[in-house]
């Protein structure tokens, strides 16, 4: 048996997120599982590991204080610790399996193969980009952390525990159900009842539930072009009877025959995706018609309405429906922040039941925790107070960036005066995005090309999206600047 | 323009699970917001409030002071608060539509109807019950809160944040991955890359992952009988070619001719569901051989290994896989809480591959704080001390209820000897197990009757699940005897 570590091979690394006392505790609890230390060991003295390690020693008197409560080590002597004899340990089987050599056909295996879809690819890199005008993440500088940490502390708390923590079934937490059909609704003109309501893993989830269960090969589906891809692809797996009708300065353009044949369309009115365009209260009363009129399913996606911060939103579509024809995708990835993945539907009842079921059988539910802790930050007004500071920081980068646009004639942007996240530029005709992208990074510019979002075989080339929900207020100018430098040096 | 509230009109609600402070915040910020309360109007003074809905000063001042902080309201003259003109109010469009009239003709709209599917429906409201023998619900009594609740603190720190609250696109936290791989798997005997991991919503999640990818209606799926209803009902919808095998005290009884010509197997060797029979020895070799020698893919759902008190847990049927054909389903839901909703699926890279690319239209990846806080409690060693705590505890519960079955003849248990959280109960073939969870009810007895499991279309009525995983050790005899009681009151 060993008589402990007198010399602790590890280091401090500096780089980790997790502190210098999580470091310290991780340390030895993995020494202790996997029995380099063993019950009765003794371990180094507070004053020599905190030597060693170049940390404080009340680093290290925190770090042992934490693995006695845990029940990992236990004091000895006058100011010794020792490995427990109660310590769990980790049970290793005595035969460890080599990585199996992999002897399956897959090719005759699968019936779908997502990976071979035409989808955005984001980097996840982005924050070492000194200009990134990349899309859909969040700046977590304009977040309220610790407002945030207070509200998972009480959903964390004994109190919520028990629910929180368990199955839910087929349900939500009511709290938060309860805010979305009193508060986030009623702002989009939107009177529902909560059982009209189903919380998912983010809108993307809503429109996976909403085509599994509405869209199959017999099923005629319209969408817009240029769209966002994801769903797009998706949709092609399910049928192959798909129209798109384009889009112009007041949203997508409504094409009589088309919509009165099909079984549902799909629309992003606020701000239509990517153009930002913002759909005209004539042609949302026709869609609005022609749906009732036919008994065509229109499918609302509204993704970011409260990033509207020059004026007030206009009503949703859903708000003007009277017949149930509008089955309504909210999100909280841009108002809140994309890894929570939570997001609504708003259906009638009927659909609403049915994707309830769809998504026990899917997942059950979004975790109680994050449903709960998404809960208490909107009833504590930390929400409100959010989406203003956003919309203050947002309007000001916007601003910035517009000016940018309107003095240099080689780039056009089109979309809603509104507000949004993001400006849709077109550029010029012998522009490629793709290579303009790929110079751009080499000067530490991130912008996201366009070509995806076009149905096309053989899409534009010559279009691009930049955001400016993570790039801070001062980095714009100067990020513009080099970017239209790189588009001139590519000038045939 | 009013002046403000000289009196209040809420109570404080003693029975919520909100704290006093809590719903005094609450309260403002809904009246500010739904502009009862307007810029510059006084709110009541501390002491008036106070006195008013009989709580302490302090907890008024408290309020205050979060809603000043946030915002809301401002000090103004020496003591006193108004609503800040700065104050976010709700953007209340002037058009609230009412509930709109359903004209949509839904029957033929929907391509499947999941709300029609025979499952498990688990009662939400087990907690009122006195004697809780119901199945899948975490005992809050028995988890870590502090450790939990610290862990998320750190996930929720600034440090973090901007990792754990952004788009993780196609990946996971590489400290949950990290952890399964080199601790969770190793005690399961398996050894893989972290590639070849995928963190799911939930077991559920990754079966569903899984059937949507490999099973349509030309593939022949092998199941146990009795087995998971939900699995069964999900599989049932993607392909009409199931052949089911039956089950003994050694697990399911392996048919050489049926796996042979069968495309996919789904066993559960550790603790089979329902009947928590552990898969010999033999039959895993033979089920492995001929996998290897058809081609066919075998699903492992070792859904709660952790839960094996009595000896150590056998190797998982992965670990003796050398030719990539067992797919491995892992989860967390019985060893830290099933509202976590966290598993993962661990298999050849490219299936995980084309899973990861599902996962990614379906709902992009599990929330990325969860994923962080549950990596934390792991690395810390929490975990392990929370499943030597549930290990120590379902070992006493279930010896209880061991014994209690033995000196009753009416009623036969079946299943390991190693462990779990439930025993599958087996009652004389007079009785219909449905009439006794009514029964039983009435006597604030929570069983789980057992039909559901039997794929046959009339299957036996006397069998039901009793688990001790939600129930206090010290009820579950009396509950036992009360349970024999309504048992014999049925007998014709």
């Amino acid at each position: 048996m060993n008589q402990g570590y007198s010399t602790v091979l590890f280091q401090i690394d500096t780089t980790q997120s997790a502190s210098k006392q999580t470091q310290i505790r991780e340390f030895f609890v993995t020494a202790i599982l996997n029995r380099s230390l063993m019950p009765g060991d003794a371990l180094p003295s507070t004053r020599v590991l905190s030597e060693q390690l170049d940390v404080s020693r009340n680093t290290v008197i925190l770090a042992y204080q934490a693995l006695t409560d845990s029940g990992y080590i236990e004091p000895k002597d006058r100011s010794g610790f020792i490995v427990s004899p109660e310590a769990p340990v980790g049970q290793i089987p005595e035969t460890l399996s080599q990585p199996a050599d992999d002897q399956v056909k897959w090719t005759e295996k699968f019936v779908q193969k997502p990976s071979k879809l035409n989808i955005i690819s984001k980097p996840l890199n982005w924050r070492e980009y000194d200009f990134p005008f990349n899309y859909g993440q969040a700046d977590s500088t304009l977040f309220s952390h610790s407002e945030w940490r207070d509200c998972a502390r009480q959903a964390l708390g004994i109190r919520d525990f028990g629910i929180t923590a368990g199955d839910f079934g087929y349900n939500d937490d009511p709290l938060l159900v309860d805010y979305i059909c009193s508060h986030s609704l009623p702002r989009r003109g939107i009177q529902v009842k909560p059982s009209q309501i189903l919380v998912t893993m983010g809108a993307q989830n809503a429109l996976f539930l909403l085509i599994q269960l509405l869209v199959s090969n017999d099923k005629k589906v319209v969408i817009e072009d240029p769209f966002y891809p994801d769903l797009r692809e998706l949709l092609k797996r399910h049928t192959s009877h798909i129209r798109t009708l384009p889009v112009d300065d007041d949203g997508v353009i409504i094409d009589d025959d088309i919509i009165a044949s099909a079984d549902m369309v799909i629309v992003t009115p606020s701000h239509q995706c990517p153009t930002t365009a913002t759909l005209s209260r004539d042609r949302r009363k026709n869609l609005l018609a022609l749906a009732q009129k036919h008994d065509v399913l229109v499918v609302e996606d509204d993704y970011e309405f409260e990033m509207n911060f020059i004026e007030a939103p206009s009503p949703a579509l859903k708000s003007m429906d009277d017949s149930g024809h509008v089955i309504y995708v909210g999100s909280f990835s841009k108002s809140l922040f994309p890894g929570l993945r939570l997001g609504y539907l708003v259906a009638s009842e009927q659909l609403i039941e049915e994707a309830r079921s769809l998504r026990h059988l899917m997942l059950r539910h979004p975790p109680g925790q994050t449903q709960r802790t998404a809960a208490y930050f909107m009833a504590l007004g930390h929400y409100d107070a959010q989406i203003k500071r956003l919309r203050r920081h947002f309007s000001n980068r916007r601003k910035i960036l517009h000016e940018n646009l309107d003095q240099e004639n080689l780039l056009e942007e089109t979309g809603a005066h509104f507000g949004g996240t993001s400006f849709w530029i077109n550029g010029p005709e012998w522009l490629d995005a793709r290579t303009l992208a790929e110079k751009a990074a080499e000067q530490s510019i991130l912008i996201e090309p366009g070509h995806h979002f076009f149905n096309a075989e053989t899409p534009p080339k010559n279009y691009f999206r930049m955001a400016y929900s993570s790039i801070h207020e001062d980095k714009i100018t100067h990020g513009f600047e080099k970017l239209v430098d790189c588009v001139k040096s590519l000038k045939p």
